[in-house]
Parts: C-alpha cells; sequence; structure tokens
C-alpha cells in the first residue's frame, strides 16, 4: 500500500502504511479510502485522508542529524533552475532528506547520486526513499566522495563537514553550466569551500546565507515573531564554465 | 535553432538564438558548435559555449515589473515540496519567470496554468515560455483569477495586488493536501491574505520573509556585503485538508 | 549602604543592600569591603566585590511588563546623541529601567520627567530609581501624558500603547532640534505613529527596526548562534524644527 | 561664537560657524538670532535657526575613514550602561565622533582618552572636538594603544584592526565591573578578539551583531526598504571582574 496521510481535527499529521492505524484517537480503517475522504475511527474521531506529499513524508521520517531547512534547500534549486531531467550528485546522505526534495524534481527523467560514507546513514536512507516512492531516481551509494565522483552532474549538493576537500573533483564531474553548493554552518567552513572552489577553477562563486523571520498575525496587530531560528547554514555557490 | 548561451573570458553571458552573434567582443559562427566547446570571435576573443539552464534564459529575458527573487521562488518550491506532476495555477503571470521556474519543476507530468489580465504582459510570456521551451507545460489564460479557477491545483502561486480576492477559489480549487502561497511586498497585503485565507477554511496559514545575506570572501577577511537588499516581499502560505 | 555587587566563580551576580548577603554559597561579611576585593563566605566561597553599574543594577531590580532592549535603548541615545543637560520626558514608566539609563546620561545637569498612570508601577519605579541612586534626577509624575506634556523637553520616548495620541503634544514640548521616539512592538502602532508625527507637524519621520545575532566562536568555528530573539520593537523617531 | 543650525524648508542642514552664513538660497545673517527663530537669506528664503545637537555637528564634520554608525554606538553605549562620570579610553581616534559622542554621554565629570597612531588624524579630531564643544572633556593622545595604556578606564572602545593586541593591556587598564569593546568590520577580526578576551582573564565574552532595517510608511503600505545597509561591523563585548 502507498503511504496514506491523515489529519485530524487539531491537525496532527498521521503517516498511515498499513490499512488500520492506532492512534490516541482510535483505531481507523482506511483500506477503501481514497484521496479526500473522511474516516471516523472507533472512537468516532473524524480524519481527513490525502495523499501525502514528499514535505508530509519528510516530516514524518526517521532522521539522522540535522536535516536541511527549507529556505535553504529552496534557495539550491531556484539557484541553480534545478528541474527535470538534471542529474545531481549528493553528499553526504544522511537521512535522505535532501535527495528526496531533489530526486522528487529532477525525475522521471534525471537522477540522484547521492554519498554516504556511513553504512548506518545509507540504510535508513534507503528506507526513507523508499517510503517516499522514489527508489527509482535516487541512487545512494556507500561511497566517500573525496575519493572521486563517478558521475557526470548538473548540480552537486555537499552537506559535508569538508566540502573543499571535494573542489577538484566537483570541477571535473561538472557539465559545463553546472553548479556546486556547499553547505556549511560555520563561517570557516564557507571561506575554505569558497575560496578551493575558485582555486579549482570555478566561477561566479558566491556565499549566501538567508534569514527566515515568521510574521504572526493576530487580532491585536502584526509582527514578526519573538522567537526565531537565527542561522542554520551558509551556502557557497559555485558554477563551472 | 535551440538558444545557445556564450560566456565570454570576462563572465558576461549572451543568449544566442540564431548562428551567428554579434557582440563588442566580435562576430562569432555557433552553428556547428556543441556544449563545452570553446569558440574564437572574429577579433580572436574566446567564448565557452554551454547548454543554457533555465536561470540563464530567465536572466536574458525581457521583463514586464519586477520578478519573484531567488530566495522566495526557493521557499515556494521546498515549502510545497514541488515535484514532477504537480498541477500549478500561477497568477499573475508578467513576464512569466515564475511559471517558468516552476514548469521546469513539475514537467513532464505536471502543468502550469497561468492567469493574466494585460493582453501585452500575457503576450510576453509566451514570447518568454517559448525561449525557455516549455510551451507544452505551462497554458497561458488571458483571464482575471478574481473570477474564479478552471482547473484543480496541487500549488496555487499569487503574485498579484489582491490575493485575498482569490482565498475561496482557491480553497475551490486546491487538491487535499495543496498549497496557496501569496506573494506580497506590503505587510498589510500579508495581513488580509493570512486573514482570509483562514477565512477561508484553509489551514496551517503562515507568514514568512526570508532575508538574504552575501558574504564576502576576500584575502583581508571575511564578512557580510555592505550593500543588500532589505526587502522583496512577505510570502503567506495556506493548506487544504 | 550603596548596593555593592557580588560575583561568585561562576560567574553569578549578587546585589547586596546590606553588609551581610546570604547566598547558596554561603553568608559573606562584606562591610569592610571596597570596590576590587574578594570576600569568602563561611563556606569558603570567594567573591569579587564590584561597585555595580547602572546595567547590574537594572538585571537585578523588579520588573513590571517587558522592557526595552539594549539594542533598542542604545539606538534611542545614538539617535538623538543624548547627553548630559538634556531633558527626557518619558511615558510610561513601568519599572523605570529606561529611565534610570536615561537619566544617568543626562546627569547632573539634566532631568528624566517620566509620566505613569498606574499607581503601582510609579510606586516600583521609585524603589527601582532610589536602587540606581538616581532619585535627584528622575521625577516620577502619576499622570496620563495624552492629557498633556508639563515641561520642555529635548527628547521624548513614548513606549505605550498608543504613541499616536501623544503626538500634538510632543511637538508642542520639544525643544527646537528634539527629537521624540515611539517603542512599538506592532507594526500597525509604527505605521499611526509615523503618520501621527507628520500629521503633527514633525519632521525627519523614520521607523527602524534593529535585528540582533550573537556570534558564537568556538573551537569548530563561529556562527551565529541557532537560538535568537526575532523581534523587540519598531522605533519611530521625528524631529521638531 | 558658538556654531548654530540653520534647517531650510526643504530640511537641508547648514551649520554656521560665523555670522554670516552663505548657502545657495542667499545669504543668512544670524548674528542677533537665538535658538528657534526664524531667518530670512537675502533672496528671502526662510531658515530655521537651532542649538546644534552632537548628532548635527556629527553629521557635518569632516572625516576620516569610515565612523560608527548609531546603531553601533548605541550598542556600547547600553551595553556598558554609560553614563556621567565614566573614564572612557578609546583607540584609535579616526575623526573623534565616537570620542564626541561618548564625551557628550560622561561628562561633566567622566572623560575620554583617545589614542590615536596618525598624526593628521589627531589633529583633525582635535578640530572636531572643539567644533563640538568638548574639549576639555576628550584627551587626544598620539600614542599607540598597543604599546599600553596610562589610565585606569570604565570602558574601554577599540576601533581598530587588530584589538587583540590590546587584551591584555586592557584587561590591566579596567576597573573591576568595567568594559572592553571592540569594533570590528570582519568576522575574523571578531573573533581574535574574542578569544584574546577571554585569554587575558576577561568574562562575559559576546560577540554581537545588529542588523538594521528601515519601514517605509507610504499611503500605498508598511513594509521594510529595498535598500538596506547589509553589515557595519560585529562588536565583541568583554568584561573584567
Amino acid at each position: 500500500m502507498k503511504p496514506k496521510l491523515l489529519i485530524d481535527e487539531s491537525g496532527k499529521r498521521y503517516l498511515a502504511l498499513k490499512s488500520e492505524l492506532h492512534t490516541h484517537l482510535g483505531v481507523v480503517n482506511i483500506e477503501e479510502k481514497e484521496h479526500g475522504d473522511i474516516v471516523t475511527s472507533h472512537l468516532g474521531k473524524k480524519f481527513r485522508v490525502i495523499r501525502p506529499r514528499i514535505v508530509d513524508i519528510c516530516d514524518k521520517m526517521e532522521r539522522a542529524g540535522s536535516i536541511v531547512m527549507k529556505k535553504d534547500l529552496g534557495l539550491i534549486v531556484a539557484y541553480t533552475s534545478l528541474g527535470d531531467g538534471d542529474v545531481v550528485v549528493d553528499a553526504g546522505t544522511g537521512s535522505g532528506v535532501l535527495a528526496i526534495y531533489l530526486a522528487n524534481i529532477v525525475k522521471p527523467n534525471g537522477r540522484v547520486y547521492t554519498y554516504e560514507i556511513r553504512e548506518d546513514h545509507a540504510e535508513l536512507a534507503k528506507k526513507n526513499i523508499k517510503l517516499a516512492g522514489l527508489e527509482d531516481y535516487i541512487i545512494v551509494k556507500l561511497k566517500d566522495i573525496r575519493e572521486g565522483i563517478d558521475e557526470r552532474a548538473d548540480v552537486i549538493t555537499l552537506d559535508m563537514p569538508d566540502p573543499w576537500e571535494v573542489a577538484t573533483h566537483a570541477f571535473d564531474a561538472l557539465n559545463y553550466g553546472g553548479f556546486v553548493v556547499a553547505y556549511s554552518p560555520y563561517i570557516e567552513q564557507a571561506r575554505k569551500s569558497n575560496i578551493a572552489f575558485k582555486k579549482a577553477g570555478l566561477k561566479d562563486v558566491r556565499t549566501i546565507e538567508l534569514l527566515e523571520r515568521e510574521i504572526e498575525v493576530s487580532q491585536v496587530g502584526t509582527r514578526p515573531r519573538t522567537r526565531a531560528t537565527g542561522h542554520t547554514a551558509y551556502l557557497t555557490f559555485a558554477r563551472k564554465y
């Protein structure tokens, strides 16, 4: 069965992998339920059944370490104008979330090759990729990307501690017009990547940071939220031409 | 001929639509040139020939009004986990840049229906869409979206002065699990959209702003650039479920 | 006895108002202790004795509601070039923290007249002002500033829900060259103040927001902190000339 | 004659040092004019005469290099709760703007000792300090602060390329409870200062950056300005106790 997403009346989500779902609001049987249906638990509680989007599946996945936030993930996609048919090389895989988002964009004609050195992460990623139904478009490779890139890529994403070690491999692997991007929490990592990309012959090297603010809209008025995420990472982009 | 991108040694780009390109560095003949080739002008200047990406074509397009910046465009894509097969409804079209970026992601199985009330903008958008080679995936409609949405959509993007007027139509047109997003330069527009989305029965209504900072990496040291874009727009997201 | 500040070896501060201080690290007698001395508790724990600065006293004060953060307080001082001899009118007093900071700057030749409508807040402020030793320079007035300003002022600070109600009084009370500033958490308040200041004949009306980021410096590297305060308030400045 | 500030009807300011002022709106005689008067030029144009505040004088000063912006200057004042009677040590002097702002706050009982290694800057600063009428409170020293600090200080401000070289001197010169702050455009400078302050035995070491956004209030609506200053400097604070 393909996963189904159930949402209760409070907005809480449940990813159902089997026809019977046990929740604190009762047991729900969704065998014959279609996208958009309302289903009632044995305790009389209502749920909307929907076809999960990739964002729903990723939100429910088991994770390994921190994941790339949407603002950063989005900038990677928009900056490179990622689209159908692109070949992406990605490292490290982690729980596979970035690879999954990108594969959902480049499919059906593109592919994501994702490099991971930890076997447990690679296994977790494969499980998550299968859950997302993207196993035909993502190839998980248990290999250290610092030893070389086997594919020709349009976009290379490096979420790893030392992306500068991959600068030359990235240059060699990129198609002309292609982009590499390093995701780095620390400014020293961003700087090293920026310089290494230039040295490797890459062009248009730029380091960018996005800050996200959520605006509260209440009856009293409008204002940015007091609590905020102050920082996730710097993105260092470069291009081959 | 499909457009080719030429890049001179200073990094300047030229979009060539014909086999002969006239530049201030001389005339270049690219008839037989392939992706990655070097071509020399009659003045002896060298150019790299590459297959343009969507970002290259959009950067060279004729524009109508301001366009959605990459950080915002990216957040729309990532927030909704847009991907192959999604149906997008977009208004207003403007020069078509947003529709083009999104179509490049949802193709080949998805479509973008883009609504525009100005005939001149619709014509410009069609020209730009053709340049991007996406005419099979984008349908430009000369229609006021405030009068109704004809399609069922997974994602609705509203870059128009009064997105709140479309809140109920958006609710009706969205598939369950789908997202609507309003792009608004003014906080009052964001507030009105936020409230209208809630009233229309949409859920998870959130208004978000992204700030972009570019980090300068020079021999002296590392620092955010002095000049910055202080604001583009607020994005107000909502979901149907 | 003037208050003394004791700091233990972990950096924790204690404001001592009497010669004997009881802490969880033991009892300390500071009767004969001077600025800079080390004192040992009966449990053998060491404390540094220092003359508290205004920031230390304010950090230890009893508070009423939220207080103006240093970044905002600082901008008020720097924007107006507040200094010795200036007369400040302030409303509402709250716990008196803003009045105390400003009085410490304008003394000995200037004065702060602070308006408060709640008797409990006025009493708390008086207690705090006495603790700070600034009772000769701050006059707490139990009066609604919306009914008029009795003094001629160089700077007027409005930390109240409806500063726009004071725009005309502020114009009348300000010396030429003087500034008024409204502190407003909500953008609607800032907008209303901005417009009211213009209508009242004030000039150079500007609304400003400051965002604060703390940078973490660790052995691993340097990065903005993940947790941040996303917003405090908008400051709307105007000048009379 | 003490400087007078004239403001024409468009808001343009003129600092008059003599009784006759020549402007593009005509010649103005202000010999007998008092604070708040209106004066008319020989071409019939009107000007308001006001007693300049420190901010007016600093805005009209001759400058050497970039100056500390108000947001940063304000944070220094508020963070340290600078006030009457404090002794400040400042380096380097530059055009003297920071020293002038601070002296206006610590006077009449405090002093600012400002160190400068360039004779031309020291001379310019002296001229500016005289213009501001603060020559009794600021002592300009032609000396390299890296060679030692001669005074005992409550606050030390370091706007120089290598503030870390002064960490130990700062520790020795500070009164208990006093603060040192380094102003650094580059993150590497901030990091080095942060680490050096800790090594020198200083406490509560924190590096802070402020971002400023101006909010536009127009008839159409409210929004942050498109153009912004993306960065000025990092402030690294530390305290002795």
